[in-house]
């Protein structure tokens, strides 16, 4: 539980090493309690709870809960209980995904589906789910719970989204933009919303804080889809094409598919409609994605969302915390190189 | 969605009369809130949800929570949401329900995931949760809030459990009731505990309602247990033995096996945990229930609960409110003849 980020040796890691350290001191509370909290005499929650919380993850949306909060200048208590509730409403969603996807691997590990069966992963992230709202009504601020109560609706619709326009290639840029905005994003928006409201800001700066969330939420989910296929290089590497061999449509597939001739065309129907994949279709994946500039333009798009998010928090006078957040976005966009 | 309770020519759908015409023009109310709150634009949200919405279930919980509003002389309009989100909390919790079990029929209905996936259970029920949440928040109670929040856990809890104890025989009566506390009764008692928070009603009126749904839930559950096998007739009939060929224990089992011979214990061992089940095994199951009046005792066991329900209300005046929430226990208990 100790590790917040991992720390291998990347440079893009120093970029947000200065909000990890920021939040050092407020995330020790906030892990424990996560632990306190997953906590329950029938045994096998904690168990479940603890083998993908523990398994870490960056944490970066509790972060996001408590550095916001600092940026505002915040000095209560309640930001720790609602960080631990934005981890929770994220894992719960992962656990339900896992059951989704009929995922084998999560974070490098089984996933919990895999070791405790679809019931436990559904049912545990109910538990969690339902003590990430208890622990709002604890902190007693009814305009956080109507932020992460919206935000947990949004979330599964985009879900649901995801599920309906599933396998299909033609998907434009704008559907799929709706889909990360959903599930991704709304959550990216809500952890740094609830910050400001408990400190008590104009609404001018609490609209700041939800923007700067929901533009980062955007370029960290481009950039994970770039990094599914290697990121700006392309080139096969541990867990690369796993989207690829789930048939998930993702804006490299939705570039590439576009720019495409009629031959390539045919070839993302089979492998991702059709999900007819054989050898050497992962490689030839690769190579039409980079002769379309997929990937870079994929990381492009994350730039200009990454560009929003900043300007948002420009209304914020000059601060190590607003430094901070800056550069959590070019390490969130820094990833895919 | 217009039928509430399924007129069927049953003596005992005359106890539940009452109470359902007097919750008429509310329930009109929460009705239209359930099909609003279903409605989203990805379409596959409220097919799914009123798939099962609208197939005819009691929806006794939002009565209940009218009911007790009603009894507390509550002149708001806060109730009908609160009992809308008590519905949308239990169809969560029947989706989830249905791919934790692996079932195929729901209310004499093909179950949601037999349509759509379990995907889609999963992730609608997820959109329920949220939209639970999102209108106990309209509402406005912090304390309805916490009543609600916590009930979701606990089920959850309930249901973790239940996955623990599993196909064992040797489970005891106490497991079996703190496992049915948990997943049924829980929130029957915050069905009706609400109510009176919304009325302003003292503490003591509070807990007795909420003593009132918690035991009405658990004699509820057991009737339910008892009916699965037929009830007091314990005869063959449509729908008779689904948590046998489940392997569920219920209170049926459990007095069955603690009173039966080594060698039906060996019978329900082989039936139930190792789930080897052959012709004429039901027949054999529901005799030995007869010998041993595990059905009659289980009515009786729910007597018992339906009597301390009961009592609950004594502290209330005498009121046709009252009345028709003393007859819907008879309505629960009665349901097994």
């Amino acid at each position: 539980m100790g590790v917040v980020v991992p720390l291998e040796e990347k440079p893009v890691d120093r970029l947000i090493a200065p909000l990890v350290k920021l939040v050092a001191g407020d995330m020790t509370r906030v892990n424990q309690t996560i632990l306190s909290r997953t906590g329950s005499e029938v045994t096998m929650i904690p168990e479940v709870a603890n083998h993908l919380i523990s398994s870490g993850g960056k944490r970066l949306r509790p972060i996001l809960t408590l550095a916001t909060a600092g940026l505002c200048g915040y000095e209560g208590g309640g930001h720790v209980k609602l960080a631990a509730a934005v981890e929770f409403m994220h894992t719960a969603t992962l656990l339900h995904d896992d059951v989704v996807d009929d995922s084998e691997m999560r974070r490098g590990k089984a996933a919990a589906r895999m070791l405790w069966g679809n019931e436990a992963s559904v049912l545990v992230g109910d538990f969690l789910l339902g003590q990430a709202f208890k622990m709002m009504v604890e902190v007693g601020s009814m305009q956080c719970l109507d932020v992460l109560s919206s935000a947990a609706v949004i979330i599964a619709e985009g879900e649901v989204m995801q599920l309906s326009a599933a396998k299909d290639t033609e998907t434009t840029e704008d559907a799929y933009l709706a889909v990360i905005r959903a599930k991704t994003a709304a959550l990216f928006a809500a952890a740094c919303e609830v910050g400001p409201i408990l400190a008590g800001r104009s609404k001018a700066e609490i609209a700041a804080c939800r923007a700067y969330g929901a533009n980062l939420g955007v370029a960290f989910q481009l950039i994970d889809d770039a990094l599914d296929y290697g990121g700006s290089s392309a080139k096969l590497g541990k867990n690369v094409g796993d989207d690829f061999r789930e048939g998930k449509i993702t804006l490299p597939i939705v570039l590439s598919f576009r720019r495409g001739s009629q031959a390539e065309r045919e070839f993302w129907r089979r492998t991702l409609e059709k999900g007819e994949i054989g050898e050497g279709d992962l490689e030839f994946a690769l190579a039409t994605m980079k002769k379309h500039r997929a990937l870079e333009d994929t990381i492009e798009r994350a730039r200009h969302y990454g560009a929003m998010s900043v300007d948002a928090l420009e209304l914020f006078p000059a601060s190590p915390w607003k430094q901070a957040l800056r550069d959590a976005v070019e390490f969130a966009i820094g990833r895919a190189h």
